[in-house]
């Protein structure tokens, strides 16, 4: 290796990380949104998305130092749903802990490549939950996959500014760097054997938002013909969400069933 | 827990970390000396070093939270020649700014493997500077090499908890690990994944048996309920299977969506 380049070694991905959306799901305390803020601002991950965060730390968040133009543009949202409603892969972070898994789960550096490669195609959500809970399982059931950083057995937890840092650094990382740039194209290259000729064109994925829709209007044809007993309904909705996300419907596909579904509904109202 | 994977992807390094200093010098924050130790234990790094730490916040750090096993042991050095004596690979941290570079420079992604080799054989000091002005010029002459995290030219600087969470996790990063514990990036993976994990990654997919009872069922609800006109029937079979097909129906998750159409189409027919 020669010696020099450091002053090339920049953050290469500004680009690739305009497509990507860290979300907050019930962040507690401001110090560490504010420590989220500046590792994103590090590596060029400038769209912030909370969800119900709690009031007051997200006031005094806003006014920490360090990534201001970033927390000033960061945006607030009721819902997981909301808030993912414009992406087309969802990806949850964990510890795992004692929670059963029921998605996808892969090692933070195992998911690296294809994260890397959904992120420079399309819109993605990498969620975090709150520092004492991590993400509730209705908050799991809106994600496509999960990732995990490994660590220590007796101390799996981290600190949320920490993780994002090292998400975002996984996220961004590439071997070898030329003139400040990394090489898109090498994206894929460096840890797989397909290279770019191989690469074919990925379909348009749907929107979490169409995702939702079709839940939502499945959730309510199932309800009206006896399928789900009304108390079982909210359990119901978490299990149809992780099958809806699990047929990984196309754009267009979507939109037909979404069509068909809405139709058999309206039907079934008729009555 | 079902997919029982999530407790394998632990991690694995803790023995090589045995071989590491990490090593602060200068440091002045007392919230970020705790961060530091705090990313340390969650990685197995367990030694900490510091070199004429603000006593005020070497105090207050000693009694952090979340890794008093750690700080306890944690060794006080007035110089950095003395922090380092009994290394055999002394690894600077630097964000590069200005400052004239005399020394090997890698990206930490570069430096990793080299660095995961020398750590698993000999003692390795790996440096970080202050929070405010990063490692001095004479620090900087006690490395071998030094390494820098890929950020954003305009915001070099990263926070001292999240650049150490960082380095570790690039220390401890592996896909593969051949021996020790776990084959952690092969247990997530679709080889040497055993038991229902393995059911996760490749799951038994739909029979074309089942996929044509939800066609011909989808088709009859979509039938009676206005959405396909009679003449159109047959081009919708054709065009709905295809659908279907692209959502690359599970076998469970077949069953259980036929299931759904089944009973939706029932309740449509009860007019």
């Amino acid at each position: 290796m020669e010696m020099g380049l450091g002053h090339d070694i920049s953050c290469p991905y500004e680009e690739m990380m305009e497509n990507l959306r860290v979300v907050l799901v019930g962040a507690r305390n401001p110090l560490n949104i504010g420590a989220v803020a500046r590792a994103m601002s590090n590596f060029g991950a400038m769209h912030l998305r909370v969800v119900a965060p709690y009031e007051k730390a997200w006031r005094e968040a806003k006014s920490a130092v360090g990534a201001a133009e970033l927390m000033a543009r960061a945006e607030e949202f009721a819902t997981v749903s909301e808030a993912i409603a414009d992406c087309t892969l969802v990806v949850g972070t964990t510890a795992v802990g004692n929670r059963e898994i029921r998605q996808r789960l892969l090692s933070l550096a195992e998911a690296g490549p294809e994260l890397r490669e959904r992120v420079n195609a399309t819109r993605v959500a990498l969620l975090f939950g709150s520092e004492k809970w991590g993400l509730s399982n209705e908050s799991l059931s809106h994600c496509h996959w999960l990732v995990r950083i490994p660590t220590r057995e007796e101390h799996r937890s981290m600190n949320l500014g920490q993780a994002v840092a090292v998400c975002l650094y996984e996220l961004g990382r590439q071997k070898k760097i030329e003139n400040g740039k990394a090489k898109v194209g090498k994206l894929t290259t460096t840890e797989g054997a397909e290279g770019p000729q191989r690469k074919r064109r990925q379909p348009e994925m749907a929107s979490m938002e169409n995702v939702e829709r079709i839940t939502g209007t499945l959730l309510e044809a199932l309800h009206v013909s006896g399928y789900i007993a009304p108390k079982a309904k909210r359990l119901a909705e978490e299990k149809l969400r992780r099958m809806i996300l699990r047929f990984r419907l196309e754009a267009g596909d979507a939109e037909v069933f979404l069509g068909m579904v809405s139709k058999i509904l309206w039907k079934l109202e008729q009555k």
